[in-house]
């Protein structure tokens, strides 16, 4: 059914012994999936409790065709990043901040979560299992997936008889392979969210969904989508699979986590490295009509970091920010990043350091 | 995974020979699972055409953990029904118009989709390989449930590189276990869909974000939950899972399928069976005023059927509705069920008989 992901098939992979490294070309490294070693997996029933799960080969896995996330939807995500230091120490970026997200997707998608200290752990046990998969220093991340699915069969629409929260990982470089910036397009057609729904949680619901207005926008050379709110179509809402920031003199503003936004971690950590270094930071609506005045559009997320936005195109206007060394995209992602792997002290403990003896 | 789907594990079953009907109280039934022998199962690779698949042993499926359907909700899925008539003849209720929502569906959400001809071979073969389990006429239905998921990996958020189309059935009885009607609540807190969204198709997206609303609902004695539109509040837009038409004079109103409304089979089944009969059908916006004030409210699906409801609260208001004999619905839900089970001849065109040569 996916034959990419057996790990006998994948040029990359090596099955040789204990080496510090993978066979990877770190290099050419972008965001596609390179299969590792090994995941985690747990299962629960509907309204106990998830105890240790087991690491083990990583592959397909089995499930009912009748199980909720095949038919409605039920599920999470996660998306973190694991860091490989310059002395060899290999650190996890604040996966506290992911297993509390995850309970309140779980919240509203009347799931069984882990709990916070199980979800760390079990992300410590997947990165140590697949630990030489981690990139060396500055060569990328080892990206890390958790996932939370409604895996127990149930014909109607109801919450799962049976929970399983399983982790992958994948080697990954950057997300977009554009050196300046991205080429944002407003979509006026599409919304990714609405109140009272559930664009303020991880939820798988809220990803297939913007699919075909990226592939629109990539196929007229755009690099990604910008949504607006689906209530009055007039603010700035989220690009499909980041926050966004805009930034005029020394006010940096983005969008409310008021339901229909994300709460990104990146996003929540960028708004503490702006404020350190002097900025002022504002969470509110954000309106199209700023972000065309604004000098700087900067986007955040796990999966990008912090990638400046070099234009930005609604209906037939198209505007130009500020990128490069003024930006202050480039300054923040250079401190976010410095201490993701270890170049300066993590004075805030956002890392999370694998015992060395796991794996 | 999930073991109430085992073939062996369901005291329901039989294994003996080729009976007429598998070993099912069929008086007990409701909208529970109860496994039967055998899917159908096809698969296809991105931009390619799906070609026959195969009736195989009904079980769980094996699937890659890094597939969209588990990441990121690409989904979709059906629901039909197949009727045994009193001379023993098996038909299935208009699965061509399932397999062209199908195809809309596809097309939202970027998938690759069966042909027409496909789709409706695929179901027929299904609901012939698992004959035994089509109830006695009256009895109830096979559920028909068709699935096209992304299951080929892929890390990123995008099309998936690999499609499956599976079906599978399971004996139901009625969907409601109320004998009057349903107990509806207006939510003012929660919303199904909006505008640019996917909820004019049958999305899997849709269905897990509304459960919290049922789960609320049911506890506090409600039968299910009526939406309001995320734009407005004011109008009334569809059930967690059916329809809702509202009654007024000769007047039957239901909201439009502009995008936020799934364009029931039954839903347009009914609309024609009531003009049929005399009754000005209109698809318009409804207000939650004008359905306070409505003389008979009644929701409609595959799953449901035709059903009345009984109450619908809103807050504190509480409004009771004309059910029984005198009934619209009762007299549509009378129509339909003779043209089903074949009762009255099907001048419609409807019903599509499975050939006594398969299975």
């Amino acid at each position: 059914m996916a034959p990419s992901v057996q790990p006998s098939s994948s040029p990359l992979r090596t099955s040789e012994g204990d080496e510090k490294y993978a066979n990877v070309k770190w290099e050419e490294l972008g965001f596609a999936l390179t299969p590792t070693d090994h995941m985690y997996v747990a299962k629960c029933r509907q309204g106990e409790s998830f105890s240790q799960g087991k690491i083990v080969p990583y592959g397909d896995i089995s499930i009912s065709p009748c199980s909720p996330i095949l038919n409605y939807g039920q599920g999470l995500f996660e998306g973190l990043k694991a860091y490989r230091t310059e002395d060899d120490r290999i650190r996890i970026f604040r996966p506290d901040q992911n297993a509390l997200r995850m309970q309140t997707g779980a919240d509203r998608l009347c799931m069984t979560p882990p709990s916070v200290e199980l979800f760390v752990e079990a992300v410590k046990q997947t990165v140590a299992a697949n630990k030489k998969w981690v990139p060396p220093p500055g060569k990328g991340a080892l990206y890390v997936r958790p996932l939370l699915i409604g895996s127990g069969a149930i014909l109607g629409v109801a919450p799962a008889p049976e929970y399983t929260f399983l982790i992958y990982a994948s080697p990954v470089g950057d997300y977009h392979k554009v050196s300046t910036g991205l080429n944002l397009k407003v979509d006026h057609k599409y919304h990714r969210a609405h109140s009272g729904g559930t664009g303020g949680v991880k939820s798988c619901t809220n990803y297939a969904p913007v699919v075909k207005s990226m592939v629109e926008a990539k196929s007229s050379g755009f690099s990604d989508v910008l949504f607006l709110d689906a209530a009055t179509g007039r603010n700035i809402e989220e690009v499909s699979t980041c926050n966004i920031f805009i930034v005029k003199g020394n006010i940096v503003s983005t969008p409310p986590t008021s339901g229909t936004i994300l709460p990104g971690v990146t996003r929540k950590s960028m708004i503490e490295l702006a404020r350190d270094i002097g900025y002022q930071v504002q969470e509110r609506d954000v309106s199209v009509e700023e972000l065309l005045e604004a000098e700087e559009v900067f986007c955040t997320g796990t999966a990008v970091v912090v990638k400046a936005v070099e234009t930005v195109t609604f209906h037939d206007k198209k505007v130009k920010y500020r990128t490069g060394e003024a930006a202050l995209s480039t300054k923040v992602h250079s401190m976010l990043t410095s201490i993701q792997i270890g170049l300066v002290e993590d004075t805030k403990g956002w890392m999370v350091e694998i015992d060395r003896c796991q794996g």
